[in-house]
């Protein structure tokens, strides 16, 4: 194999194809790439224990020539130490030689760099097969439900399953749930009626995925047995799901509600912050005690002392009501509605509680209240 | 006590004051600012191992009142719960009053905290009697004496006396030495002759006083014994010393050398950069290898591969030679003595080499090689 290649084309396949690559592995081919050369251009696959991605730095780009005296072939090189090396380099093209399947030679007029290969044929064979259930969407919309729920899920449980997201279509409708039981995002976007699937997607591959989007318009999802797998610009993306059953759905979301806080959420997200100083040697609990008159965000700790803060911008419906939560919780809920007024309902001082955007039906996040002492 | 503060100030003094708080205290006094009001002010006061730091919020500055409605006194507060709520509340004015040697009522018209209080009594009484022999000097000097030197103690070691910088004022000059006794920096200032002193400044002392110089124009040293004071504004910070001699002194650096390799500081820098992605498995080792017709730096590491890289803006005098060292170290050493051209001066394969700026005398960088294998 031996290619010359533009600098900066090279850098962003390797930049991309790196998230594919699993912090630890055992296998020392799991911590190369695997590079690639065809007509079509310069194929870079990395592949951890999520997620496997392809990227392709394609000959050319718009006419221009971005790979020239090509010579194909295939050969793996460490991750880290190749993008190092090329992010490193100044020259505007480098080029590569792979030679006796052993070394890569790399250079750009100034620097020369030796880099030990390992053989293409010990990567393991890793199908990238779009055979399944097949979804176009805006790569914004498919960020956007990342963002408004991902943040949900556990990062590290000892039910895995709660670190998916879990994503069905049906009826025209794809809805994306995520919870650590103890709160629920639940986003839904409009789509083809035709498509029908479920998958619990590793929260965490979402998020890669759809930091990879830059510049793409459009994603296709695609839903085959044990895999999902995401395709935008030039770059697929394939991702192991959990196949256990997802244990709760959006029904658990109530309907019908006794009290209703309006509030900014700026100012609101403020006072919390403010309060919440106090509250940190018992797990940031935040209290919110409303009446007609007055709503207060308060906190205490027995260490520090306590804090409390009136709401000026607020409207409240209901009688009086205590309710204490997890402030990072309610912090996140807060963002993930994304509106400058959000809505609060609740049905009774233990139960779960809703947070809602007041124009947008789309995007619920329930929280359950915590015990103060 | 009681009084009513500017914020922004507050704020200033109280983030200043947190330089001294020691990470870790078994006593809770100590993980408290010390805040005493009287008519120059508030005084706050913070200690940990090292350091005491003394800063004081004037009562008024140029005329503009910066605290009002005071009533003497003094009490204890935890330095990090305070500081984060003063930071966190949005008034322009913040009131303060201590109730009952108990409990601290903090309130800027929105936000009201309550937070704890130990009697200032608990305090321990560190003097910041200034009783010794002084020097005022340019707190920008004292700066830049400090950037071109502190890098190269220890920063944890079996000796302790490794991670001071060694200060001596004598005949007209102060001269600042660090080593890890692999490297060596030593700068050189001009002072008053009358002045003589030896002290061993914990180096971490002195990077955090340097730190503090915001806006101060002079600074005013005071060594006494077992410690030492550096006035400036209206701050005092007293930092111990170490009592033991210093283990090296200046004389150390050679005087003549056999081979002189002048450089631009950037290019070899990035060139050490580059080459130096490879050798990470064994320390970071970097090879320059001189002849009059070429200069080359290189590196290799066992798993990863080779670079090599020749250097072209360089004059080089002498016969042929090797040297390898730690790239951290000459790294460090180049930017440390601040030139856009650099001078390396050799004696012998193996023997410490020194980085000079070719215009400034007074900074010194003393590098011990490394074997290669």
């Amino acid at each position: 194999m031996r290619f010359t290649i533009d600098k900066e084309q090279f850098l962003k396949g390797l930049l991309i194809a790196s998230h594919g690559i699993g912090a630890k592995s055992v296998l020392p081919e799991l911590l190369c790439f695997k590079l690639e050369l065809t007509d079509a251009g310069l194929d870079i696959e990395a592949s951890g224990s999520d997620l496997t991605i392809w990227t392709l730095v394609p000959s050319k780009i718009n006419g221009t020539e971005i790979i020239r005296n090509a010579q194909p072939g295939a050969t793996l090189i460490s991750a880290h130490v190749l993008t190092e090396v090329i992010r490193k380099m100044d020259g505007k093209e480098i080029s590569l030689e792979v030679i006796d399947n052993r070394i890569a030679k790399i250079e750009d007029g100034t620097a020369s760099f030796k880099l030990n290969c390992i053989s293409a044929g010990e990567y393991p064979d890793i199908s990238n097969d779009k055979n399944g259930v097949a979804l176009v969407m805006p790569c914004a919309e498919l960020a956007k439900l990342c963002e408004q729920t991902a943040f949900a899920a556990f990062e590290k449980d000892t039910r895995p399953i709660l670190t998916a997201i879990n994503l069905s279509a049906q009826g025209g409708t794809l809805t994306a749930i995520a919870t650590n039981s103890a709160r629920l995002s639940r986003k839904e976007v409009s789509i083809d009626p035709s498509v029908r699937f479920v998958a619990n997607v590793p929260a965490k591959s979402l998020v890669e995925v759809t930091r990879l989007f830059e510049g793409a318009e459009e994603v296709e999802i695609v839903v085959a047995p044990k895999k999902i797998l995401f395709s935008f610009g030039t770059t697929l993306v394939s991702s192991r799901v959990f196949e256990d059953d997802y244990p709760v759905n959006g029904s658990i979301v109530p309907q019908s509600f006794n009290y209703f806080l309006s509030v900014n959420a700026a100012q609101f997200l403020n006072a919390i912050d403010r309060v919440s100083i106090l509250s940190r040697d018992h797990g940031t609990v935040v209290k919110l005690s409303m009446d007609e008159d007055r709503v207060e965000v308060s906190s205490s700790g027995d260490q520090t002392g306590s804090g409390v803060e009136r709401l000026a911008a607020v409207q409240y419906t209901g009688s009086r009501l205590d309710i204490a939560f997890n402030a990072l919780f309610v912090t996140q809920a807060v963002k993930a509605v994304g509106s400058e007024d959000v809505t609060l309902c609740f049905t009774a001082e233990m139960k779960p509680f809703v947070v809602k955007n007041p124009n947008d039906e789309s995007i619920v996040e329930l929280i359950t209240p915590m015990r103060t002492r």
